[in-house]
């Protein structure tokens, strides 16, 4: 048997990251220094899976750097020749292959504005990267595989290193440095009941869950079980899912939720109470035992991880879990029907 | 048989809004004039419904008045003890009821950054109101289905108002009074397709699309049919649909798709010949001949409506079908299962 690109590049990621941060410490350090009390807004350009990164950005800018954080509204730039100021704030671009039209417009405009741009992207050569006055290589190596893994997660440490940098705060690189080695728990971990994901073999629908820091992982996850597995799955963040969506979870319906330890925990757990109590099955991917408890299928992960941190180990139960789910039903890993690596939209 | 008060709500919106634009005119004329040039940037706290009008808000305000607008995380406030800094943000609640205590934690942190805080509410005297320095108030009466409608369009006219007179375009203010008009022939139309939704009594599963201007339609008619029906119903921009979940789309599944004239409609025709050559069945909401012409069920919408207002209007047939779709499914009209009108998160 062949291992797929997926499952390796999946697998790859503790390692991918580990090499991230040894290679990108002095060039994030440098762009930190030249961005640092600039500015008080982010506008950043993203789509797909890049847009989860920059999801995770808003959370961690808004509370460790008091930035606010807005997510770029491309067809404004590419459709409607006319857009926001962006003069005041600094303009990020994050895609893989650094080859989306709309988001380099966004870029553009960013620089028309007089304004500090900011590429991250796999691609240092692509004309995102080109257009931009700095470049966070990610330097994973080719993905290979159309469903993007190691990109997201080290589009993650990007951010997460700028941002630590960006604040002056020692311990926050501290414990970034704590991440492959977590990462690698988190892959074992999964392990154990990865098996029992075949029980899904036949849905056709379920909802992804997660708040704060892991709104973004919640939207992640979702995105790849969509791609991969053509299975409808809706992310919410738990207090969006009161004001409407709850109303789709019916007896049985499975629902995933992303619930680290932290200030939400209280928040997550009375909601996995209700869905519960309601009927709803869940996959918990969690370091509480309590809220693993409540799981059908659980997916634990280590202990101790600060908050903040979560969403680069915990999407990866989320890819295994997608990965496990394609297998089972038979669908191709690598090259899912319909998608291809590089979208360019306008 | 008794009408139920969706029905009506629906109904009542073109002759709510047209009280709306007499009577507003000159309290958002003030809030304008107090604004005006003092920003470059908007927050937006709002869930639910209200986050629909804030993605409207987020495109008009970057095309018309070149305001870049975030939409904010309101756990970082609620739950993180940290927030962004939003001293160079006009910060805007938008609620209902207004009393979700972390929308009005939003505005309560905006007051003490020294920035304007602006609340578009029903209630004017709500705790969300109390704590801001301007109120648009609705004033569409109570609003007594769970489902918002009118409260919804009320708030896009109320941006739509405010972003005009922010402008000072005098043609913006002409092309508002030409809305009640506007809708009530939308809902005339709708009427000629609607028994045909019968056809969808057995879906579980549908996607919806629109962008720019009606990237906040397809996700606010996404809403109302998950909340009354429990069918998932998936929201995307067309452009984030390629770079992913068009996966999901296999033969036969029902879109619906917000297809205006304007800018985007190159765009979205060239979506909508894709997803009809793959064997999706396609439900359009349009005023051109050629998009309907690829529709199993088609509303058409009148002619000559300018672009950035076409989300007043084009949301109707949205509700209509909803509405229509409960019915035939037998489900309660106003009062859908596990949910309440007013939703308290934190």
């Amino acid at each position: 048997m062949t291992i797929s690109h997926l499952e390796k590049e999946i697998l790859q990621q503790p390692t991918v990251i580990r090499n991230f941060l040894t290679r990108q410490s002095t060039n994030i350090a440098t762009i930190s220094d030249q961005v640092r009390s600039k500015y008080k807004f982010v506008v950043i350009a993203a789509r797909g899976t890049s847009d989860n990164a920059a999801r995770y950005a808003q959370y961690l800018f808004g509370a460790h750097n008091r930035l606010q954080v807005a997510l770029a509204t491309p067809s404004l730039f590419t459709f409607y020749n006319t857009h926001p100021d962006l003069s005041d704030a600094l303009v990020i671009g994050i895609s893989q292959s650094g080859r989306s039209p709309d988001i380099i417009s966004v870029i553009e405009a960013g620089r028309k504005c007089g304004s500090i741009t900011l590429a991250i992207t796999n691609d240092p050569a692509s004309p995102l990267a080109l257009s931009s006055d700095f470049i966070i290589p990610l330097g994973t190596g080719v993905e290979k595989a159309v469903a993007a893994t190691k990109t997201y997660s080290t589009s993650l440490a990007a951010m997460a290193m700028f941002s630590s940098m960006l604040s002056g705060e020692k311990s926050y690189l501290k414990q970034i440095e704590l991440l492959p080695q977590v990462m690698e728990e988190t892959i074992e971990f999964a392990g154990r009941d990865l098996e029992r994901v075949q029980r899904y073999r036949y849905i056709n629908r379920c909802s992804v869950l997660g708040r704060g820091f892991n709104y973004a992982t919640a939207f992640e996850i979702a995105l790849k079980i969509k791609e991969l597995t053509g299975v409808i799955a809706e992310s919410y963040s738990s207090a969006d899912f009161r004001h409407g969506p709850i109303a789709t979870v019916s007896r049985g319906s499975p629902v995933i939720v992303v619930a680290p330890s932290g200030k939400l925990k209280q928040d997550i757990s009375s909601l996995i109470h209700k869905l519960s109590t309601s009927g709803a099955e869940l996959i918990v991917i969690s370091d509480s035992s309590e809220l693993l408890g409540y799981a059908k299928v659980r997916f634990q992960t280590p202990k101790g991880i600060p908050e903040w941190l979560t969403p680069i180990p915990y999407v990866i139960p989320g890819q295994l879990f997608a990965l496990q789910l394609t297998r089972e039903m038979g669908l191709p890993l690598d090259q899912p029907a319909g998608l291809t690596k590089i979208t360019e939209t306008y």
